[in-house]
């Protein structure tokens, strides 16, 4: 198979677990002729689960693992104590060069810690982040950080607005991603110290930086990357994705009203169906974890099939794009001064 | 008139300034018949609109004023310049205390600067903030601070925390209004050291705090007020109203799909005109600023009359209840401990 990219896959993560994660690369597999897997896991849960499907031998080999890391435990101890859980192992397949990239649906704090304890930062990248493609007006918008650190010094914010560019241009095929920085308002005296030095830096640097924009610009349309520290990008992301299902729930009560909704309700199946899957930001699916010495995409615990099927779909690309070699380019070439003490 | 309340209204503020303000004004008179209104105007402008409505005349009362602050003017000049505005004086005629409380839909910054500087803040307060009710499953959240200023302490968190229960208990009949704070963890070593330190504090004082929340349970019903400092809940905010605004233009543009979607639409009307009366935060009229010695209102400046008239009522309850004599009681009963430094 040459030109095939090798994608290693943690079949224990998610919600769901290898009931979902094995059919969903069977499936992927049969479709996507230019992907190879690696599957990691169990052999006792997984091996039955294979001996249902069928898929392309040659392009998927068992690698064994001998535990799973939990959902809720902490970090530190998954990264500790279980060396040879199907996320860790995963992990290493990526740092031996056996696999471009890894998909795990599993613990993000754990994924976090191991990713960045055994493929380490990127030259000049402080801290990794998380950056996902939010649904927007007329197409989407990357925004990070999405919650893998707390704060964000300025050379950070440039340095995840570097990332962001990357993935926008290489998966959203756009050329020069329009970079906005989340604030208060949008004249330059607004926020804090923090956001108008990160400002200043990015107006010298090299991206198509647009100034600072407010949380309603963030699914408008009107900017490719959303950059912010994680805690900001975190709330903003969950206030989104609940204000989306408040929608929905109350647009469900709207319809059981009377009968007269319920049968709008009813005739208007289909275009609910439609809207949901626009917006709901699970469908987006594969939130990446950039700024790392390798491609570590992280599904959604509780994505379904075809979601888990795109997110290895996204591990692909960035693989092929060779996303982290183009982040380090990138970043060396903006003109980043420290700030002035 | 015997147990009316009195209303300082800015006539000239917001985006359609008197035309709109005056004819709100004096049809809530007719309805309302225990508000007075302290009318505060250019008389050039506002006496000829105020011939051409009918009003209960001895429930208004003009009050003249030479100028106005533009929308987009800066607080420190409006503050330092304009002492004739209408502004300017509907805040002196409470400090005054000739009216009970203020709505403006003017300028959020040079309101706030000057209802700061006149009426000051309440002992054992340090910062006002904005607060609003905003739509969630079964009810409203009362959110704060929502912009007043970037950052809190933990002890400012408290004190938001306070002023957020005393509105929510009056506005909204809710006894011991659940309190959360917003972080992006629920457990109790998420965030950053404020959060952690105010999440303690509030732990051992008298309030009903029932811990920290995410975005997504701003909206979820969960808890009544939602605490979080004046950047994070700015963020929050406009990007719950980004959502709702790009959800119902998504439904707008499902709906142009084809002939069945666009008569399915025609018939959805109601349904939708239901859907956005419920969660457009405009129609959730009247952010308080709140921690001042008075009740100060700010009105959105793209109110339409009746969400005006919302506001004013807004001002009559928190006046008549007393709002902001309730929060200095209750923050002297709590057991706010300093940081050990």
């Amino acid at each position: 198979m040459s030109g095939a990219v090798s994608i290693a896959v943690d079949a224990m993560g998610g919600d769901r677990g290898a009931g979902l994660t094995v059919p969903a690369v069977c499936r992927l597999l049969s479709s996507d002729t230019d992907i190879r897997v690696l599957l990691v896991g169990v052999p006792g849960v997984v091996k039955p689960l294979l001996a249902k499907q069928s898929f392309p031998d040659h392009r998927l080999e068992f690698v064994s693992a001998a535990e799973v890391v939990g959902m809720d435990e902490s970090p530190v101890d998954a990264l500790r104590k279980k060396r040879d859980s199907s996320l860790r192992i995963s992990v290493d397949l990526v740092r031996e060069g056996r696999a471009d990239a890894l998909v795990s649906a599993g613990n993000t704090g754990a994924l976090m810690a191991t990713a960045r304890f055994v493929l380490k930062t990127l030259p000049g990248i402080e801290r990794p982040a998380i950056v996902s493609a939010i649904p927007a007006i007329g197409g989407h918008t990357h925004m990070l950080d999405l919650g893998a650190s707390a704060g964000a010094t300025p050379a950070q914010l440039v340095q995840f607005a570097v990332m962001g560019s990357v993935l926008a241009a290489d998966i959203h095929q756009i050329r020069q991603p329009r970079v906005g920085l989340l604030n208060i308002g949008t004249e330059e005296n607004k926020g804090n110290d923090v956001l108008r030095e990160a400002g200043r830096l990015l107006k010298v640097g090299t991206l198509n930086y647009v100034g600072f924009v407010e949380g309603h610009d963030i699914m408008a349309g009107e900017v490719d990357v959303v950059v912010s520290d994680g805690f900001t990008g975190n709330v903003a992301l969950k206030t989104m994705e609940g204000a989306v299902r408040m929608l929905l729930d109350t647009t469900r009560e709207e319809v059981q009203r009377n009968w007269a909704t319920r049968l709008l309700g009813l005739f208007s199946r289909p275009l609910f169906r439609a809207m949901a899957q626009r917006l709901d930001p699970r469908v987006y699916n594969g939130a990446t974890l950039v700024g790392l010495n390798g491609v570590v995409i992280k599904s959604h615990g509780a994505a379904d099939s075809v979601a888990f099927q795109n997110a290895i779909r996204t591990a692909a690309i960035e693989a092929r794009k060779g996303v982290p070699d183009q982040i380090a380019e990138l970043l060396a070439r903006q003109t980043v001064l420290e700030a002035p003490v």
